[in-house]
């Protein structure tokens, strides 16, 4: 903007030049108050290339600021007032986005604190990322918000250069389309129907019509139109919330209980003993069971089993992994039943395991047939290639959004700047840096870091706690916000732009808590 | 921005006006390009009275103006193009939104229609609005995009604010607090779950805890931790494509088919004939044995029904209205039997029956327990007021998002507006005006206008057409982009912006299909 003002007042006389600056000033001062502040000093502009030392936001603290208990007292007040209105019982910091940037969230105290959950694995660049900023202010964006389409009816003329200059520039391998949609319980659900109306395309054969009895029996949820068959989902995965997605997911009885749900089975996922090195046979032992549970209830169930979904680090569940020989097996065994593979990524996708998608860590010799995506896409859907994956006839997959072109343009400019900053291979780096200190802890403290895992695995690293509640509210105090997962887990989400000098400063809170 | 222009410039010599106006002119292209040239010129700012002469939108066209066949030349390459990543199967027109404006849409060959359709009936206020085009260029915008909370987790402090704002002010009569979601399916299926969480919460007791049982058994799917309950709906009714949802759906098979459901039970809901004044006695009689169907059901279903599902007008399913006595009818049951009354308002909500929420009209003694939302809000979720519909315990109705902070600033500035310009009541008077002039075209029309419905509902007006389909697509060649539902309906939803002079073109295109 100054750069604007020089150019243009070079032929101009002095008090003219004191006028344009004053206007200058003046819509200076009115962008201030519409944008954050770095907009308009362009202070906080991220670097150009990775760099271990350089700091991704100049801006940032050197180190979290803790003023407050947690909550203070402002927050307190906040939360009670919100309570009246609002369920607050899941509350765990009320914020103040405006004062929060980069790798640190701030809350309404003006705590500021580190952030390695990340509004639970969901923000890739950092709390007001001038790119994002960016493109939150173009008139692209403009349009998204004012004009929002009905994608399957209206779709914008710009609709596919909009798909293919992010959302599919990065489709994983073999996968070319994409179905958009708006969470990932929902992406989990199309992607189940695209499951069943596949597998009754096929049993009825190509090009056959529906018959009478199926049209008339679907209409009263009964067979054959609504048919007997399932989707196979692991002992704790967790695949969302609504009717469909939570009959797969089987993390914890608060997510489950007192839902109606469907007769789908579930097969064991390893639970994998560490360090993995010295415990190569049993887990090669325990992975080739499961393996064997999966083959024996697809060949079992009650009914046909349509699809298997999995997550490649199983999440909310407990952060469990698998190694990539278990997935290729669990592919083999998808082949040879005619059964498809979903692989739900909506916590793994998008760079946090050191990798685009996580299951690109597995070399697959045939790629899965459909991948959903969220939370750090800021936007949802599912991935297919099969063009038979398409249902037969118009409307079949449908609803009135399907998505929302707003959010895509945020995910595509997440796109571009993973690219520019070549952020998965930095999360990579910075992943084994936070893994070897995790590591060197375990080591001292072995009580307090169990079954440390996820090496190789990006920043996608988790331990069991003795204490985890505990450990996870005493982190607060010294600075840092942390998740946790399943009954004892600490999980680690941070974001593709925390560094290694946030993994120091991680490691050392880490420390301070264990020695208090 | 003129007007600061020329305040500022008071002082100024003659040469440093000239200059600034250089400056300006530069920055006026610098902001036509950001965004559409409304927001530049300020000429299409909406008057600020209720007035069915003055136009809301001062630059919309005069009318219509088709000059090429729908699709043309334009479009059919960018359908081409799409259809490889993106099923295109169901597109109705590409549109160019930039060049769309208040009532009319356009398409990427510059056609410019009428929009009666309304991306399904989800545009309330216009193409290109200047207060949605405000909001969406604040800062309370740019944080909403580039900070996505997770809501359950990390609300920001003017959350409660927010709600409060806009989207709690509207809240319908007896429910003042709000569950955020992302969809209507998303939205009904979070009300179906917590009508499922309180109907055991009754049978539990008060304070009573989960037994072991019922926590291991909701892991696997099955009773009693997951229960045989149901949810009830309508025949021809539409609550969503997702699992639960789509069980709760009834309007045509092509949604349902191949996709497993919940064996739920669907009501007869009334098919009243027209004129209404004609049949007042065999309809009524409708009525009544439609009450003793939903009855006959509750007390005989294989299992309980937790709760009713039901639209005020059934929309997707084919427009079939009922009257306030069926509806209260209806609570009387629910209320009588223990059963939830859960009104899904998605397509019906803010403003277009000529009520804010279309059970406005029904005068119900106790209000619906829960009442659901999306499409005009442009934000989905459910409303309810009874403190027992929180769930026991934090974690059980929660998931990632729990909605867009994004969207619903864009519903609060909805809000206003309509509250502004007093939509509500001006979607009356229009809906009046619009629906005598299809009267008189049925008498004329007989054959062409069967069963015009929705009198005293606002715009929400329906026929049954005999060559509906063949109807629809005539009405584009006149300038119309138009709508059907169920088997032969004909439903018009015109945004809330449409005025008397847009009900002209809309009869008067009506009639030239009709004649030609």
């Amino acid at each position: 903007m100054l750069s604007t003002l020089r150019a243009s007042s070079r032929a101009l006389p002095r008090a003219s030049i004191r006028r344009a600056v004053e206007i200058q000033q003046q819509r200076s001062i009115h962008n201030t108050l519409r944008r954050p502040a770095f907009a308009a000093t362009n202070a906080n502009v991220a670097v150009d290339s990775v760099s271990s030392h350089e700091p991704f936001y100049r801006n940032e603290p050197s180190g979290p600021s803790v003023k407050s208990a947690i909550p203070g007292p402002k927050s307190q007040a906040a939360i009670g007032e919100l309570d009246e209105v609002f369920d607050t019982r899941s509350l765990n910091m009320i914020c103040d986005y405006s004062k929060s940037i980069g790798n640190y969230i701030s809350d309404h105290d003006h705590n500021l604190l580190l952030d390695v959950y990340a509004q639970i694995a969901s923000i890739p660049l950092g709390y007001n990322n001038p790119a994002l900023a960016s493109i939150a202010s173009s008139p692209e964006m403009l349009n998204a918000l004012i004009n929002r389409p009905a994608l399957g009816n209206f779709p914008p003329a710009n609709w596919t250069e909009t798909l293919k200059a992010g959302i599919l520039a990065v489709a994983p391998s073999g996968l070319n389309q994409v179905f958009t949609g708006m969470s990932g319980s929902d992406a989990n659900e199309c992607a189940y129907k695209a499951a069943f109306m596949f597998h009754r395309r096929r049993d009825r054969g190509e090009g056959a019509s529906f018959t009478e009895e199926e049209l008339s029996s679907s209409m009263n949820n009964e067979k054959p139109g609504s048919p007997d068959l399932a989707i196979m989902s692991f002992r704790k995965g967790f695949h969302g919330r609504l009717f469909g997605s939570l009959s797969t997911t089987r993390s914890k009885p608060i997510h489950k209980i007192d839902i109606p749900s469907f007769k789908w089975p579930q097969a064991r996922f390893p639970h994998l003993k560490y360090p993995l090195e010295e415990f190569a046979a049993e887990n090669a032992k325990e992975e080739s069971e499961c393996l064997a549970d999966v083959e024996r209830l697809i060949t079992s169930w009650h009914c046909p089993v349509s699809a298997v979904v999995v997550e490649p680090i199983q999440s909310e569940g407990g952060d469990f992994h698998a190694s990539p020989k278990f997935f290729q097996g669990l592919r083999d065994i998808t082949l040879k039943h005619n059964v498809l593979l979903i692989v739900d990524e909506v916590q793994t996708g998008v760079g946090a395991t050191g990798k685009f998608w996580a299951h690109d860590h597995w070399n697959l010799t045939t790629p899965p047939d459909i991948v959903t995506f969220s939370k750090k896409a800021q936007t949802a859907g599912y991935y297919f290639g099969n063009p038979l994956l398409r249902p037969t006839m118009a409307y079949r997959q449908f609803n009135t959004w399907m998505g929302d072109p707003a959010r895509v343009l945020i995910f595509n400019t997440i796109i571009q700047e993973i690219g520019r900053l070549n952020l998965v291979q930095h999360t990579a780096n910075t992943g084994a840096y936070l893994y070897d200190g995790l590591d060197r802890l375990s080591k001292q403290y072995p009580t307090e870091i169990q079954n440390l895992r996820g090496k190789g695995q990006g920043t996608f690293i988790a331990w069991d706690s003795p204490q985890r509640d505990a450990f996870l509210k005493k982190m607060k105090t010294v600075g840092v916000n942390i998740g946790g997962c399943g009954d004892s887990a600490v999980r680690l989400r941070p974001m593709l732009v925390f560094q290694q000098h946030h993994a120091d400063i991680l490691l050392e809170a880490i420390e301070k808590v264990f020695k208090a």
